[in-house]
């Protein structure tokens, strides 16, 4: 076991999108645990969109990371020592356990302990963690889609989009995505499950839109807002669900940036319109999980890992998810 | 019983406020009703908010009205004369039965049958017509306020706001108001229940309404939309309600103006922000009428009609609630 933790901490705040420049390395000794804590040895850090909110100082849910603090990420890892008597070494978790190569933790850093015979432990850090978790929660507690209802999804062949929409046409839904290159357009129609698809990059508005949701839509999964969110709103039908799970598309929020009033679209259709925060939802982890594993198993649920190792890898990779450029969940390996 | 029926007709469609110049009159010989048809004499047109909507051709939850048709209105009348078995001659009706001093109508047309013993016809038309049935249904089933929450109000000395505060204090919440003049402010302290209430006109903006609500706001119950929603969003607390019940602070909405984006305040919230139309709710209009009338009869909820007699009033009684010149609920009497 080495000695040295390597670490990633945060260095200057970023207005907008986190970017290389705002992190530093600072490695220290390694710290033993004390009573009531274990030592995990990461081994997967998830690279999440929502890393962005977690170091902008406002439009956040949670406490921003503090200058010089590890960079707050999800993890998969393995315990090496514990002076906990609810967890073993050797066991897999999934949880806050930072861009470093061990942590300190404590329980409740725990958000789901993870089992390596349900799936491979990549899967632990994506499709199982909160990309695919926040992928099935959102949609089915916030847009509860009906069989036979339109379902479109922004970001349609990223993370969470991809699982969207294989979970929305599981439902009996017909499933429209919308992605950013004619290659994402026609994996969404290949392997996401989606029966349409629309590059908003090229001759994209309401009426493309419309022209492939000849029923109107009934729920929308935003993980955009922005402009795409603007061309699809007038495409709800009546009690529309529209899901906010992501901004991706507006880099800055303080302020926030203009765009044209929805109070009117949601006044006479009766939209409804919901935020939605996995870890509102971590009792419910377990469950979903093994639901998603069981699918993955069956050869039923689709999804991409895109694992490049190296803990020095994890700025660059987070500044490149904002562009789209990961084929798949990122991971970084350790 | 006179031989001629004077009607108000939609002459022009306005694009923003209907103003008395879209409008004219259009008298006719008086029908007499059908097998299957009643005639009802018209005592009180009710002018209402939700009237725009009804004449412009974009941003509605029905057919606009048509050019040459009676301008559509909701009425309290009395039934003069029926074919048909189920309504009776002598009885009180709250429907549509538009701009005008006869309807020939049929039961669709019906919203509410009124007992005259339950309260002041008046009121029928008013506090338990939609404009007291919109504050309660859309406060409980939208807003679902729980006590010592904090609602605040647009329009709250308004006829739907003035008694969405009375409702909201009666379930211990903390009521706060927004309205337009020093003396709605007061009334709305007096008579309307809130707690506090705050002139749009005169130093309003985020900090003076955080002021007047020292635990956040839950609830947002929002007839206006544009800046006054603008600068109530940022106090919503985690999971507040924003309800849509009008927007009457922006006159055009084809094509949509513009406001700051609140994709990222939803999100990080999970604010639920959702459009109520009462029409939607007709089922629940007798046992709420009766519940509110309750109140009335009781003496525990105050309302105000602003009662003006003649026919060619409606236009410019309409035209004048957007200015906010009404004293209560505005009703046309015959």
């Amino acid at each position: 076991m080495s000695t040295v933790n390597r670490r990633i901490v945060l260095k200057l705040r970023p207005t907008g999108i986190p970017l290389p420049e705002h992190f530093k390395r600072d490695d220290e000794p390694l710290a033993v645990p004390g009573a009531g804590q274990f030592l995990v040895r990461n081994l997967f850090l998830s690279i999440d969109p929502a890393q962005r909110g977690w170091v902008n100082s406002s439009g956040n849910y949670s406490n921003p990371v503090a200058i010089g603090a590890v960079m707050r990420s999800l993890c998969v890892g393995v315990v090496e020592a514990s002076q906990h008597p609810d967890v073993a070494p050797g066991e897999h978790l999934y949880g806050w356990f930072g861009w470093q190569d061990y942590c300190v933790a404590t329980p409740q850093e725990i958000l789901r302990r993870v089992d390596p015979a349900q799936a491979p432990l990549t899967a632990a850090a994506g499709v199982l963690g909160i990309t695919g978790l926040t992928a099935y929660l959102a949609l089915t507690r916030i847009g509860a889609p009906q069989r036979d209802e339109t379902v479109i999804v922004s970001t349609a062949a990223g993370a969470v989009g991809s699982i969207v929409g294989q979970i929305a046409r599981r439902l009996g839904c017909f499933v429209v995505g919308i992605t950013g290159s004619e290659e994402k357009v026609s994996r969404c129609k290949r392997e996401f499950g989606y029966h349409e698809a629309l590059n908003y990059k090229s001759g994209f508005d309401t009426a493309a839109i419309r022209e492939r949701c000849p029923r109107g839509a009934d729920v929308f999964f935003d993980n955009t807002s922005g402009a795409i969110a603007d061309a699809v709103i007038p495409v709800m039908n009546i009690r529309g669900r529209v899901i906010q799970c992501g901004t991706a598309a507006e880099p800055v929020w303080d302020p926030p940036p203009s765009g044209p009033r929805r109070d009117r679209e949601i006044l006479v259709k009766r939209l409804r319109h919901e935020g939605f925060i996995i870890f509102d939802h971590v009792k419910e982890f377990p469950a979903v999980a093994a639901t998603l594993a069981q699918w993955i198993r069956e050869g039923s649920l689709h999804y991409r890992d895109d694992v490049e190792p190296g803990l020095d890898r994890a700025p660059p990779a987070l500044a490149a998810i904002y562009q789209g450029e990961n084929q798949g969940k990122k991971i970084i390996q350790l």
